[in-house]
C-alpha cells in the first residue's frame, strides 16, 4: 500500500488516508476544532417495534440476519468480557456460517481469546479490526497479515469517532449479564458479571442495529438500565456469553516483586510531598500490580494524614473497594471493575458509581472528567526523553496493547508513569519512543526504581521537590543509566508498510504502526 | 391568520403550516413513520472548556450573555419545580432587561406562577409559548392575545419533537436541587428537591447551549447525575430557584368526595373482575384524588389476593411509596414526584427509579415504556361517543391544561378514564370533544358513577365482564343519562381563528385549538 505522507505537530510521518478514508494529522494538544456534526442515526419509530416491548428472538443468528447483516458491514461489540468473551468469536462464527465478507469489526477492545477471529482474519470474514489488539491479533497484525489497516483509539477517542460519525455502526452486539426483552441491560447481576457496560454505551446510542446478547433474561424491568432498551432493535438470551472467571478475577493483586514495590512506594511518597495527597483530592490508579500498591502506599498516607479522597477513578479492584468502604474514598467513579469486589461494590454501594467513555473521556463533549482528576496513575511501554510515550508496541515493534483510557487520563493535572528503567534488558527510557501515543507536554512525572524524572514544564513540580529528599534525576540522567547498564540499543529496523494507525483523542492521526520485519 | 386546511384522519381540520413551519396531518394510530433523521447539534471540543470541569459564572444575567442569548432564540425550561418555579420568570426579566426580543419558550409545561409573563407575552420579549399551559397563560392564549400559536405537545412528544430536529433549542436552562461545576446535577436533594429532572433531559442532549442553575452546589462529583454535565456550558449558582411548598406537596390526599371515591372503586373492581389485577401486573395512576383512591383500592386487592406488582409508573406519592415500601409493588418507575415522600424514596431506595420522556414515552424511539404498562388510570375533561378524549379544553372552549403523558399512556394495554359523568352541570360525556386530544381507539374503557362503558374494539373486556355484576352500559347510554341530567348543550361557537395546535406523539397534527369569543 501507498500512503502520501506528511509529518504531523509532533513530527512523525503519518499517512493522509487510512482504509480510504481522510484523517487529518495531529495538530498539537488542542489546536484541532471540530466543524461537523454530530452523527445522526436514523428517526425509529414504535410502529416498527412489538406494542408489548418484548424483542425477543430466539437466537444470535436470527437476530443478526433481521439486522440484515451483510457483506462490508461494520460489526462492533464490547470489551467488558475481557479475555472470557465469546461473543465476538460467535457472532463471527455465524457470520462465516452465512457467508458473510469483508466485515470491520469495531471492538472496544481485543484480548487474547480472540486469536479465534484470525481464521476469519484470514479467509476475508473480517477485512480488519478498528480497535486495541491485545495479543495474538496484535501479533498478527504487526506481522502485516491483516487486509485493511487497524485503528487504534483510547476509550474516549472510541466514543467520539463514533459520536462524529467516523465509524458508523450497522450493527452492535452487546452483551450483558443482566437483561430484560425490551432491551434495557446491565452488568451487575448473573453468571457474566462484568459490572458495567459503559464501553458499550456509544454503539447502544448510535449503532443502526443494536442486539443486546444476554445469559440472564429477567422480567421488565432490569435495573438499572445501563443500557437502555429503547435504543435496542433485538434482545436474544443464549446459555453462556462469558466465562466468569476470565471475565472478573476472584483475586486481583498487589506486586510482590521488590523493585516493583519500591516504585510504588516511591510514587506515593511523591505524591505526598509535593503536596498531592490533601483533603478532597481525586486520584486514578490502574488495576496492575504496581498501581495496586500505590493504591494502597496512598491509603497508608491518607489515614496518617486523615485525609480523604472525594473520588478515586476505576478499573476498579478490592483495595479500592475497601477504601469506599472504609470511608477514606467518598466516590468511585468506575469505568470497569477487574474484580468481584468491584462487582459487589457496584451493585450494592451507590457512591461506586458507572461511568462510561462518554462522561469520562469523550474530548469532543463539553468538557469530560479527565480533566478534574488530581493525579493519574498510568503504564507505558517505552518513554522517550521528551517525556512521550509509547503503550502499545514492544521496543521490537510488536503491537501487544491497547490504548484503554491511557491517552485520555493524560489530561489529569498530574500525570506519572512508574515504569522500571528496563524490561528484560531492554530499557524502558529511551531516545525515541517506537510508536508516539501520548505527547509528552503531559506527561509529567517518570518514577523509576533509579530516580524521578520530572517534565521541565512542571516548574511547579520542580520547585516543591526542592524541599524534600526525592531521588530527582533528569530524564537524560535515567536514560543515560539505562544505556549504561543495558547498552545502547540499536533502533529496530521496520517496513515501511503500515499496519495500524493510532488515533490521537481528538481524532487526529498521532503515530502509525509498521509492519515487523519477520 | 389565514390557513389551508386539511381534514386529518380523525375528521379534524387542520392546518398545513403553523407559525410558518410545515405541519403533518394527523394520520390515524401507527400510520405515519418518520423518514428523517435525528438533529445533530454541533460537536464540541473540550478544547472550549475549562481544563479544571469548572464551568461556573456568577450571575444567570452572565450565562446567558456568554451563551447569546438574542432574538428570536427558542429558550427551553422544566417544569419540575411546578407551580413553586422561579426560573422562567427570572430568565425573561433578564432577557426583558436586555432588550431581547421574540422569544420562543419552550418548557416542557407551565403553571399559574407563570403569570408573571404575560407582560412579556403582551410586550413582544416572547413571541409565543411552546408548551402545556395550565391556568393563566392558556387563558391569555385562548383568549387570542398571544401573537403566535401555541403548539401543545405531550411529554413523549416533546421528546420526540426536540430529537427529530421539529424544535431547535438554543438555550435550555435546567434547574437542578443539586449540581456541581460540572454541570452533573440531580434534583434529589437540597431546598428545591424536586426528585428527577427526566422533562430536561432532551433539552441537555439537544440544545445547542445547556445553562444549570442551581441553588445548591456541591463539589464534583453531584451523583446522581440524572442530567451530565458533559451535555453542559456554563453552571451558575443563585439564592434560590424554587419554592419548596409549591414544588412538592407535603400532603397529597386522597379524595374525599362520596361520588369520586365511588368512581375509584368501581375502577379498581372493575379491574380485579376483568383479571387485570394478577401477580406481576402493572399500572399507571396520576397524583388526583381520585386516582389516589384508585391506588389504594388497588393495594387494598393486592393485600387480599397476595399478589405483587412488577412495577407502578409514577407520578408517585406517599400512597405508592407505602406500596413499595410495603413489597407489593417491587419497582416505582417514575416521570415526577408529586410529594416529599416520592422525593425521599427515589433518594433513599434503588427501586425507586427515575425514568424520562425517552425510556418512558419517546414514540420515535425503538419502542418506549407505555405499551408495557397493563393498565394506566387517566383523567379527561371530555369524552365523546366515539371515545375520543379531550384533555386541555374545558367544554367552554378555554385552553386550561397541559397534555403531559396523557397521550403517551393511551399506548398502554387497558386505558380507562375514571370521569364523573357530569361537572357543574355540564356534562362530561358528550357527542362530539371540544378538542380531540386522544383517539378513541385506544381508550378503552370509561368509568362513571352511573355505570362502565367499554369500548367494542374491546371485544375481550365485554367477554370477561359477562358473569360479572359490574354497571355496564353502552357510552350512548351514558351520554344520554347525563343529557337527561344537564339538558343537552348547545354547542359553543368559537372563532375561526387558531390560537394552538395539538400535536399527536408522532408529531403529527391531531387538532386545533380556537379562539373563544370574549
Amino acid at each position: 500500500m501507498k500512503h502520501r505522507m506528511v509529518e504531523n505537530a509532533i513530527g512523525r510521518f503519518v499517512p493522509t488516508e487510512i482504509n480510504g478514508e481522510k484523517v487529518m494529522p495531529f495538530m498539537g494538544v488542542g489546536n484541532y476544532m471540530p466543524s461537523g456534526r454530530k452523527y445522526n442515526a436514523s428517526i425509529s419509530s414504535s410502529v416498527s417495534f412489538p406494542s408489548d416491548g418484548n424483542k425477543q428472538v430466539k437466537s444470535l443468528k436470527g437476530a443478526l440476519i433481521k439486522a440484515g447483516l451483510s457483506d462490508g458491514m461494520v460489526i462492533s461489540t464490547h470489551h467488558h468480557f475481557r479475555d472470557g468473551d465469546l461473543i465476538a468469536n460467535l457472532v463471527f462464527d455465524i457470520a462465516h456460517e452465512l457467508g458473510v465478507k469483508g466485515l470491520v469489526w469495531f471492538p472496544s477492545a481485543s484480548f487474547p481469546c480472540h486469536q479465534h477471529l484470525i481464521k476469519y482474519l484470514e479467509d476475508g470474514t473480517i477485512s480488519r479490526i478498528e480497535g486495541s489488539m491485545n495479543g495474538p491479533l496484535g501479533r498478527f497484525c504487526s506481522e502485516g497479515k491483516m487486509n485493511g489497516v487497524a485503528v487504534l483509539r483510547s476509550h474516549g477517542g472510541r466514543y467520539q469517532a463514533i459520536q462524529d460519525g467516523e465509524v458508523n455502526i450497522d450493527i452492535a452486539i452487546i452483551g450483558a449479564a443482566c437483561a430484560d426483552s425490551f432491551g434495557n441491560a446491565n452488568g451487575l447481576r448473573g453468571n457474566s458479571a462484568s459490572g458495567l457496560l459503559g464501553f458499550a454505551l456509544a454503539d447502544s446510542q448510535y449503532a443502526d442495529k443494536v442486539i443486546v446478547l444476554t445469559d440472564n433474561m429477567i422480567r421488565f424491568p432490569c435495573i438499572p438500565w445501563q443500557i437502555q432498551g429503547n435504543f435496542v432493535d433485538y434482545t436474544v438470551e443464549i446459555e453462556q456469553i462469558g466465562i466468569p472467571e476470565r471475565i472478573v478475577s476472584g483475586t486481583t493483586q498487589i506486586t510482590k516483586s521488590p523493585d516493583r514495590l519500591f516504585i510504588a512506594e516511591l510514587t506515593a511518597k511523591f505524591c505526598d510531598e509535593v503536596g498531592i495527597i490533601t483533603e478532597g483530592f481525586s486520584f486514578q490508579a490502574g488495576a496492575g500490580g504496581t498501581s495496586l500498591a500505590i493504591a494502597e502506599y496512598f491509603a497508608q498516607i491518607m489515614r496518617r494524614k486523615g485525609v480523604k479522597a472525594r473520588f478515586a477513578r476505576g478499573g476498579s479492584n478490592k483495595y479500592l473497594v475497601q477504601m469506599l468502604e472504609e470511608g477514606i474514598v467518598e466516590y468511585i467513579l468506575d469505568g470497569q471493575t477487574f474484580d468481584l469486589e468491584g462487582v459487589r461494590s457496584m451493585r450494592e454501594n451507590s457512591n461506586h458509581v458507572w461511568t462510561s467513555p462518554f462522561t469520562s473521556y469523550n474530548y469532543h463533549g463539553k468538557g469530560n472528567f479527565a480533566g478534574m482528576v488530581d493525579v493519574a496513575i498510568l503504564g507505558a511501554t517505552e518513554v522517550d526523553v521528551d517525556f512521550n510515550a509509547n503503550v502499545v508496541t514492544h521496543s521490537d515493534g510488536y503491537l501487544l496493547h491497547g490504548i484503554g483510557g491511557w491517552q485520555n487520563c493524560l489530561f489529569s493535572k498530574t500525570v506519572i508513569l512508574p515504569i522500571p528503567l528496563f524490561r528484560n534488558r531492554i530499557p524502558v527510557v529511551r531516545d525515541r519512543v517506537t510508536t508516539l501515543c501520548g505527547p509528552g507536554e503531559l506527561i509529567d512525572v517518570i518514577v523509576t526504581e533509579r530516580g524521578i524524572a520530572i517534565n521541565p514544564l512542571r516548574k511547579d513540580l520542580l520547585e516543591k521537590i526542592k524541599e524534600t529528599d526525592l531521588p530527582i534525576k533528569t530524564i537524560d540522567e535515567l536514560k543515560e543509566e539505562a544505556e549504561m547498564i543495558c547498552g545502547k540499543m540499536d533502533s529496530i529496523q521496520l517496513s515501511d508498510e503500515i499496519v495500524a494507525a493510532i488515533k490521537w483523542v481528538d481524532g487526529t492521526l498521532i503515530d502509525v504502526v509498521r509492519k515487523v520485519k519477520a
